[in-house]
C-alpha cells in the first residue's frame, strides 16, 4: 500500500519529505519515482500525465494537490465511482482571503495615489464616503473565509452560488436571476467558483453589462471563468472599471497578450494563495488515512456537480 | 439648554446639519455663531480656541470630536471635574482597522511589485512563505477591531497597554519589558495609543533596536509618539526596514520635512480613519442625551490615565 504525490508541473520534493518526516511510516512516492503502480491505493494529482490514472489499478481515492479539481475530472481514465478530493485547508483559505481583501482595501482606501502625492511632497487627504459592497460569487470553503474577512471590517457582504446556500450573515442569490442581482448591486465582485460547466465563461459580456459603472471585478477562481474577448470591450466601455486578474486561459499569460498593457487591468501571477507545504502535507496524510480506513477523502466532490 | 460644536479648522456645516435633521428638538449651535454661551451644557470640540472653556459658565460635559482627547486635557481652562468623553463608534473603529489591514496585506503579500513587472510583462508568482506577527500598541477600541479583523485571517497577534488588559485572544504585554517583548516578536509594529505622557515619544531609537530587522513601523496613534528625528537614523540602519506614517508632529507635513523623500517611508496625510458625519451625528445625540440625563459622556476617559 503506498500514496502517489505527482505534479509534474510544480517542485513537489519539499512537500514529499514533509509527508515523510511528519508520517514515516508511510510509503510515499513521487511520480516519476512511482514503483510498482499496483500498490498505489491513494493518488494527491495537479495537472498529472494522461494515462497515469488508468495505470493504477488499486486506486480507492484519488485528490486534487489544491481548491480545483477540474483537471481530475476532466480525465477520461477516471474511473466511475472513484472519490475525488481536494485540499482546501483553513490557512489556504485564509491566504485567499488576505489576497482579497488587501487588493479590495487598498483599491476602497485610495492607497495608490499617495505615493505619488508624497514624490510631490503634497499633503492631501482621501477617504471614503461610502462603503462598498463585496459581491461573492462562491461561497464555499474560500468565500466563507473571504466573507469572515470582510465582515469583520463590518463591510456588507453579498453572495451567489448554484444553490443559494451560503453563510446566514451574507445576502444569498442563485440562479441566472440572482447573479445579474448581485452584479447590479457589487462594488467590488468577485469570482471563487470552481470551474465547471455551469460556471465557465459566467463573467461575460452580458454580466458586465449589469455591473455598476466604478465597480472592480476580479477573478482568482480560474481563466476559463472569463470570457477574456469581453473583458478589454467592457472595459473600455467602463464596466466594471478595473478588472484585478490573478488567473488566465494560458498561464503564464503569454508575452503578447492584451491584458499585460490595458490600463484598466493589474496582472497577478497566480499566486493569489499557493498551498502551504505544511498544511498540505498534513491534509495528504489526513486524506490518505481517512481513505486507509474506508472513509472517502476529506474535501469530497459530487462529480455530477463538477465539485 | 444648548450643544455647542466647535472645530475651527474643519468644515464642520454638514454635520451641525446632521445632528439637527436627526434630532430637531435640540438647540445646535456651531462655533462661532455660539449664541448665549451661558446656555451651553455640553460642547463637541476639536483644536478648539484658546479661551472658550473658560467662556462655558453652565458645561455639564465635554467630548472630543474624535479619538483624541489631548487637546482637551491640555487646556488650562478645562474645569477640574467636569467629565471628558470622546467620539469612537464602531465604523470609526472598522475604517481604521481596515486602513492597517490593507496597509499590512498589501506588504505582506508583495503587491507593490506586480505593477513593475505587469510593465516588463514579467510572470513571477510570489506568495509569502511564513506568518506575520501584528503587535499592536494599544488594545483599546481602536486596537480591538483592528486585532479582529487580523484574526478574521489567522493571524497571530500580540499588544500591549498600560495595564496589560486587551482581549483574549491576543497575547498582552506591559510595562517597559513588555513593550521590548512585544517590539522583538513584531513583524508589523502599529502604534494606535493614546497621547499622554507615558506614551509620548514611545517610538524611539531605543525600541527601535530592539525591532526585527525586517520589521514595519505603522504609525497611526499621534505625531508625538514618535521621536522625529530618531527615525531616519534607525531607517538608515535596518531597523524598522519600512516607516509607514500617516500622523506628524505638525501637520500637514511641511514640505522640507526629510520625511518627504525618505525611501524607506511611506506617508499617508492623517486619513487613515476620518470620523464620518452620520456616525458623528449619532455619538453626539446619543452623548448629549446621556448628559442631559445627568450621565457621563460615551467614552468618558479617566483624566489622570489622559485616555
Amino acid at each position: 500500500m503506498a500514496i502517489l504525490l505527482a505534479a509534474p508541473d510544480r517542485n513537489i520534493s519539499k512537500l514529499s519529505r514533509r509527508v515523510q518526516v511528519l508520517a514515516p511510516e508511510l510509503d510515499v512516492r513521487t511520480y516519476p519515482d512511482s514503483g510498482d503502480l499496483s500498490e498505489i491505493v491513494f493518488a494527491v494529482l495537479w495537472k498529472h500525465p494522461p494515462g497515469l490514472l488508468a495505470s493504477l489499478s488499486g486506486l480507492k481515492a484519488v485528490t486534487s494537490l489544491g481548491a480545483g479539481v477540474e483537471h481530475l475530472l476532466a480525465d477520461p481514465d477516471l474511473p466511475a465511482g472513484l472519490p475525488v478530493g481536494r485540499l482546501v485547508g483553513p490557512r489556504l483559505a485564509a491566504d485567499m482571503a488576505a489576497y482579497l481583501i488587501a487588493q479590495v482595501l487598498w483599491h476602497w482606501k485610495g492607497l495608490n495615489r499617495f505615493s505619488e502625492l508624497q514624490r510631490q511632497r503634497q499633503w492631501e487627504p482621501y477617504s471614503p464616503h461610502s462603503l462598498p459592497t463585496i459581491g461573492l460569487l462562491g461561497t464555499g470553503q474560500l468565500g466563507r473565509a473571504a466573507a469572515r474577512a470582510f465582515q469583520a471590517l463590518d463591510l456588507p457582504v453579498a453572495g451567489w452560488s448554484r444553490s443559494g446556500t451560503g453563510p446566514d450573515s451574507v445576502a444569498m442569490h442563485s440562479g441566472p436571476d440572482g447573479l445579474v442581482e448581485l452584479a447590479e448591486q457589487s462594488d467590488y465582485l468577485i469570482c471563487l467558483l470552481p470551474l465547471t460547466e455551469r460556471t465557465r465563461g459566467i463573467l461575460n459580456a452580458d454580466l458586465f453589462r449589469t455591473m455598476k459603472p466604478e465597480a472592480v471585478l476580479i477573478n482568482v477562481g480560474r481563466g476559463e471563468h472569463l470570457i477574456e474577448s469581453d473583458l478589454i470591450p467592457a472595459l473600455n466601455a467602463g464596466r466594471p472599471a478595473l478588472a484585478i486578474l490573478d488567473v488566465f486561459q494560458t498561464e503564464p499569460l503569454p508575452a503578447d497578450h492584451p491584458f499585460w498593457k490595458h490600463p484598466k487591468i493589474r496582472i497577478t501571477p497566480h499566486c493569489s494563495a499557493i498551498t502551504r507545504t505544511d498544511e498540505a502535507a498534513e491534509l495528504i496524510i489526513k486524506s490518505y488515512r481517512r481513505v486507509l480506513a474506508g472513509g472517502d477523502p476529506p474535501g469530497k466532490v459530487t462529480r455530477k456537480l463538477g465539485y
